[in-house]
C-alpha cells in the first residue's frame, strides 16, 4: 500500500510531473487543465514527497489558460517569481535556510543611437510620446532591445523603425546604468555609434514627431544639452569620436557551456589587439 | 441619474480608483480586499468608462494578498505584464491597434570579478551548485547584481561575500549579453578589474567550494580556459590590462530627468579626457 499511496489518498502517478534543475530544485510546468480542488491534493502530496527527498526550490509555471490554480498555489504556501504575458512562474523554497532562489530578471536594456553624416550632421529625432513630448527638444533614436535580441542588431533595427535610416554598426561608445526606471526595474542604456548606409528619413509615425539630420552644434547648443549630462556627453563622445581617438567597445563572438545560442563579448579591441601583436 | 450611475449599476464611486500614465494609458493599484463578483462588476464598468475617455494602456497591480482576483482579471481580457514575489501587474490594451506596451524587463545582470595580487596571482573560486559543480574548474568570482544595485558596488559586494576579500573598483574591461539564460531571460555579465585591499581568504560555505590566488599562467593552462572563449579572453583582458595599456570604461555620475536617483555613464575616461586636454 505504501507503493501505492503517499499522503491524503493521492496516488504516487498522480503526483505532479516534476524534473529536477541544477540547485537541488524541481520544476512542474503545468499543462493538462484540472479543478482548484484536485490540484490542492496533488500539490500537498506532492510537497510531501519532495520534502522527504530534500529537495529544496519548487518552481511551478502555470499558463494563463489554467489562472484557475494560481490562487491555490499561493495559499499553500508559493510567491510569485516572474510572469510573461502567457504564462506566470511560482516558487516554494522548501528548507527554512538559506534561500538561493535566482532573482527575476532586473533590467531593461534600451540603446541610443548615435549617427552622424559626412556633412557632421546628427540624426535627430523629438518623441511623440512620454517626458520629452511637445518639448520640442532634439533627442538621438533611443529604443528598447527586444527580448532575445543582440545590442548591436536591437540598435540598428530602431533606427530604421523610427527613421528609415539603413546602418551599420560600428563600435559601443558607453553605457549607463539607471535604477527606478520602470515598474522599480533598472535600465541600461548603452549608447552605439553607427555608420549611416541611407540617408534620407521616412519617420514612423507612431512613436515620432519629427526626424532631421541636425549640425552637431546645433545638437550641443540646445539648452536642454548644455543642462542634462547624458545629452553633454551624446555630444563629448560624438566630438571624441569623430576628431579624435576614442575606442569604444566592438562585439566578438563567443561560445558559453551555459548557452546554446552565440554570445557577444564587447571589447576594446584595439587595445586588446595592441597588445596581442606587441606580443607575437 | 447619468451622472450617479455609470453601467450595471455600478456607482461613478465605485469605479476603481485610478492615476493617469504618461502615455495615455491608466494604473490601478488594487489595496482594499473585495470579493470577486464585487471586482468583476466593477472593472468592468472602469473599463468601459475608460474606453469612453480614449485610454489606451490599462495596468492593474495585484498584491498578492489579493490573489482571488487575478482570475477575474484575466477573465476579463488581462494577461500577465510581470510579477514580483508580492504582486503580479496584469495590462490590457484598449485601442484596436498600435499596441505600445513595453516590454518587462529582459536582462539579468552579473559581473565577473578580475583580482590580481602583485604576486600575478589571480583570485578564483571553485562553485558548489551550477554546471561547473565537481568539476575542478577554477573560475573567477562571479555573481548576480542586486535590484537597484549599481554594476561597481556589486562587484565588490560578491568578491566580499565569496572569498572575504575587500577590493575597490578600477575598471570594467568587457562585457558579454548572452541569450537564454535563465527562464528565457538573457544575461548581461561584466568582467569589472578590481584591486585587492586585503589578501586573507575566508571562503563562503553555502556556494563556494574552494578558493585560493593561483598564479596567472596555471589559470590560463586549465584545459576548460583554454577551451571556452569567454574564459579564455578573461585572461587576454588580464593580461593587456597588467602588460599593456588597455582601456576599458569607468563610471561617471550623471542625473537624468527620468530618475531621481544618480546615475553612472561607464566610458573610457582616457580617451575622452585625451580629447578634452587637447582641445583646451
Amino acid at each position: 500500500m505504501e507503493e501505492v499511496f503517499v499522503v491524503n489518498g493521492v496516488r504516487k502517478d498522480e503526483l505532479l510531473p516534476a524534473f529536477n534543475d541544477d540547485h537541488g530544485g524541481v520544476i512542474v510546468e503545468l499543462k493538462e487543465p484540472m479543478d482548484s480542488n484536485n490540484f490542492r491534493s496533488r500539490l500537498r502530496a506532492s510537497l510531501f514527497q519532495w520534502k522527504l527527498q530534500g529537495k529544496k526550490g519548487v518552481w511551478i509555471k502555470i499558463p494563463i489558460g489554467l489562472v484557475n490554480l494560481v490562487e491555490t498555489a499561493v495559499k499553500e504556501g508559493f510567491w510569485y517569481h516572474h510572469a510573461e504575458p502567457d504564462y506566470l512562474m511560482l516558487v516554494n523554497w522548501i528548507p527554512v535556510i538559506d534561500n538561493t532562489i535566482p532573482a527575476n530578471a532586473t533590467h531593461r536594456v534600451s540603446i541610443g543611437a548615435i549617427i552622424v553624416n559626412d556633412k557632421r550632421e546628427l540624426l535627430v529625432v523629438q518623441e511623440k510620446n512620454g517626458k520629452l513630448k511637445g518639448k520640442g527638444i532634439w533627442k538621438i533614436p533611443t529604443g528598447v532591445i527586444e527580448q532575445g535580441e543582440d545590442i548591436f542588431a536591437g540598435a540598428i533595427r530602431e533606427v530604421k523603425e523610427e527613421t528609415g535610416v539603413d546602418t551599420e554598426f560600428v563600435e559601443l561608445l558607453a553605457f549607463r546604468q539607471m535604477h527606478k526606471a520602470l515598474f522599480g526595474k533598472s535600465d541600461l542604456l548603452f549608447l552605439c555609434m553607427l555608420r549611416p548606409l541611407s540617408y534620407k528619413i521616412q519617420k514612423q509615425d507612431l512613436e515620432i514627431e519629427a526626424a532631421q539630420w541636425m549640425p552637431l552644434e546645433e545638437y550641443a547648443a540646445q539648452p536642454f544639452t548644455q543642462k542634462h549630462g547624458l545629452y553633454k556627453y551624446i555630444n563629448d563622445l560624438c566630438l571624441a569620436k569623430l576628431d579624435g581617438s576614442y575606442a569604444g567597445f566592438t562585439p566578438r563572438p563567443v561560445t558559453s557551456i551555459f548557452s546554446d545560442s552565440i554570445s557577444y563579448l564587447y571589447v576594446n579591441k584595439q587595445d586588446l589587439n595592441c597588445r596581442i601583436f606587441s606580443l607575437n
